[in-house]
């Protein structure tokens, strides 16, 4: 007769975890790789990756054609991912109705995170990877970033390493910590999600070449420096059990079924219709074609660029493909209090296009500045300034850090923690809600609650609270801009 | 300074629910309406309620009309519901392509049981309604049954009582007990789904004419009788907190996490796209339509029928729609064992078209085992024939159930929860898992995980469980089929 488990919050197994994380995120020695020895291995990689990006027309983009019947930018293959129109209809923000190119890849990919235990303290196995989109070239990944296109291999590329840690854990002996489908961009892509997976390795798994071993206190660390962990690895660190509340009760401004009453509400009540459109039909609806991109006629969201990739660390070495390119650096801000001394988060029940269920959980302030500047004030985002306004000390994470580069060219925006006091009541809009960063970590574990921007948010709040459950500096030194460390990329 | 709630499935406030709600289903005696007494009433309705529905054509459908330029099926206003085409392709179930018609209801309604304490013990408001699919005219549903465009009153009806119970809650005092988005039949609705509350009133609110206050040792009781609470009702009442696992703590065969994994993995690794198409272009790929309904070319599945209906009780008295009248009684079986002394439930991971997120967790078995016979041995559905062949004092639970009747005409389903022991095993084929009935209600309180017919055996399921976890009869004896009660419909 097989032998049952505990289930629930509360079960030995989880609260055992949730231990082994904390020693992670806290403990120093033991590390496999020291934190100077990081930096000369990532100077290493940054050496050995070269990547040249160019900028093409549309015409020269090999492998892609404007379909003759829709418009629509695809690939020959039909895989990997299309531009396509979108219009979209809502009683939510300041403009009811437009139409905007969208990115359609109904796909589910796969971004995992093994974890390993060395020298009796768990380690995450974390990727040095080159992305064109990027910046700044290699970016700190997870150990496996694949599109199904990209693992069964539509390209004929070389395999995916360490891929089967992560389809077929149950089989190798590894245990899943976390696995779960979560959306990403919902204004750029149209119903986009990918499996958000952490799964427990044994001491068979090695650091390949590009991959090394870190503490949960170095990647914690990292996060805090700019354009360093890119948004995958973000992602699927926020679907980590949250290590910050062993055997404190949970306690909370809303219940938790008030919580998810609320979300309900806000899907329920929010008249949104996002169509899709073939491509072709949004040229004169507020955008245009030329022969190398495809913009808003006035200058402002972003553009679709096509561009070419010479690589020599990818599964192909040379590529033709269309990025998203984003106008300006967002903002995305969480605003933080303690009510009755336990912190809350201030998020922002969000309408996008692209999301599966109307709404998602956001950050408190969300939004690319400039994209309002051409509407009254009245439709400049809510608790912007206030959170542009902050005075430092009570700025507790902020750091400009890259979206997917291997969709979006250039996307950058500054994340910011500010922590508030009376001067933000209790009681907010009702699109807004104070929920503890327990609850944020319970609506982790399932599909779609909180957007991606939120998670990036969730993964920076864990490295500013200590394990009582306040707000406490966790012995990081977060790097000043511009100081030497940051000029790492 | 706000005083702060507990949170997470252990909290007080929780428990104390709970035991309120196992009173409910237990106690005899301070029930608002005796049992014989309600029957009485129920006959009564049965007496003032009148209602001809009667078969129309597509020409005489008042409102209605197929549009110019899709051949949808749609309603003039663009409001309520409209009859489109949908193609699928899937790597699941044993046809891989297929067109056929659909439903889109892009509105998300409301569906609201109200309980309220009477004599210290709680009851729930249930009201007589009669919709045009009903086999039998009026059956149980919930306190409020409403589309956004019923209760935004778009056909210029009278108001829906007890709305603002569900729709503003707080601000009457009252408490919400669940609250949650859920899917309905993904074969037969492109994406629907309605809002599940159950909200706690206090002594203001009064049954009204067609309604009436049952405790949950009733409803549940009732649910035993054939056609007699409605589908609607019945997910309302799984999405219930279960009042079944006070202090024990939980056990399962999986952990929670590996659940949620299987099911990650299920929805990740299941190729299906579907995609809305012109009603018009689904006629000749195997449907095709006359004056007076739209089939399938071998008399399969479903058709879509025009109806026109007088009513007495409606907010409209009388109104032209269509309904899908389904071919044949589905088969909707859950097998249940017990494990280490554990009931656990096998539930299959379904791929249905019209679903949110590729997959939910359906019953073990869920057909109608008519639209089959034209595939080979290999293409009938897993289980079916150990649920025909089970033997009498295995079946805990057996009754004929009406879905959606102001959508579906005559469609029911012979829902059956069948024990089994050793001669299914533990290990089953990997779109299966054995789960415990406490964690199919955690998946309850988020949005499409488990889908409509898996949600009424859930609340069948509470029915035949007793509250120290065993499968064990509650004391309620089921109507046999053809007894005096049965024929009360």
């Amino acid at each position: 007769m097989p032998q049952l488990k505990g289930t629930g919050p509360e079960s030995d197994t989880d609260a055992v975890l949730a231990a082994r994380l904390a020693v992670s995120a806290t403990a120093t020695g033991g590390e496999a790789m020291s934190d100077v020895e990081f930096f000369d291995w990532l100077d290493e990689r940054r050496r050995r990756h070269s990547q040249e990006v160019r900028h093409t027309t549309f015409a020269e983009l090999s492998g892609w054609h404007f379909a003759a019947d829709t418009g629509d930018l695809e690939h020959r293959s039909g895989r990997f991912f299309a531009v396509r129109g979108i219009r979209v209809r809502t009683d939510f923000g300041p403009v009811p109705e437009w139409s905007q190119p969208i990115i359609r890849q109904p796909e589910i990919g796969i971004l995992g995170v093994a974890v390993r235990e060395i020298n009796g303290v768990l380690h995450c196995l974390m990727q040095a990877k080159t992305e064109p989109g990027n910046v700044n070239g290699v970016q700190l990944s997870p150990t496996v970033q694949a599109t199904k296109s990209n693992y069964t291999r539509v390209h004929g590329g070389s395999p995916v390493p360490y891929l089967d840690c992560f389809r077929e854990p149950r089989a190798r002996g590894h245990r899943v910590l976390a696995d779960v489908l979560q959306s990403e961009q919902g204004s750029w892509f149209f119903c986009k999600r990918n499996r958000n997976m952490i799964v427990e390795v044994g001491p068979e798994v090695e650091a390949g070449e590009d991959f090394c071993w870190l503490t949960l206190r170095q990647v914690n660390a990292l996060l805090h420096y700019e354009n360093l962990v890119n948004m995958d690895a973000r992602t699927v660190l926020s679907c980590l059990p949250d290590w910050h509340h062993g055997t404190v009760p949970a306690r909370a401004l809303h219940s938790d079924v008030a919580v998810r009453s609320w979300i309900t509400t806000q899907q329920s009540e929010r008249d949104v219709s996002a169509e899709l459109l073939p491509l072709r039909e949004i040229e004169g609806r507020g955008w245009y074609r030329t022969e190398d991109r495809i913009s808003h006629e006035r200058g402002l969201f972003f553009s679709i660029v096509p561009v070419h990739v010479v690589s020599n660390r990818r599964e192909v070495a040379s590529w033709s493909q269309p990025l998203l390119e984003p106008h300006g650096t967002g903002v995305a801000a969480m605003l933080v209090r303690r009510i009755d001394g336990v912190p809350h988060c201030l998020v922002h029940a969000r309408v996008e296009p692209g999301y599966l269920d109307v709404v998602e959980l956001g950050p408190t302030v969300q939004c690319t500045p400039e994209n309002y500047a051409h509407l009254p004030p009245a439709g400049r985002p809510r608790f912007l300034d206030l959170v542009e306004a902050a005075r430092p000390h009570r700025i507790l994470f902020d750091t400009v850090l890259s979206e997917e580069g291997g969709r979006f060219r250039h996307a950058q925006n500054r994340y910011l923690i500010v922590e508030v006091d009376d001067d933000v009541p209790v009681e907010v809009p009702e699109d807004y809600q104070w929920l503890t960063l327990h609850q944020l970590g319970e609506l982790l574990k399932y599909s779609h609650y909180l957007n991606v921007q939120a998670r990036t948010l969730v993964a920076a709040l864990r490295t500013v609270t200590g394990t009582t459950g306040g707000l406490l500096a966790t012995g990081v030194t977060p790097p000043r801009r511009g100081d030497g460390r940051a000029d790492h990329r």
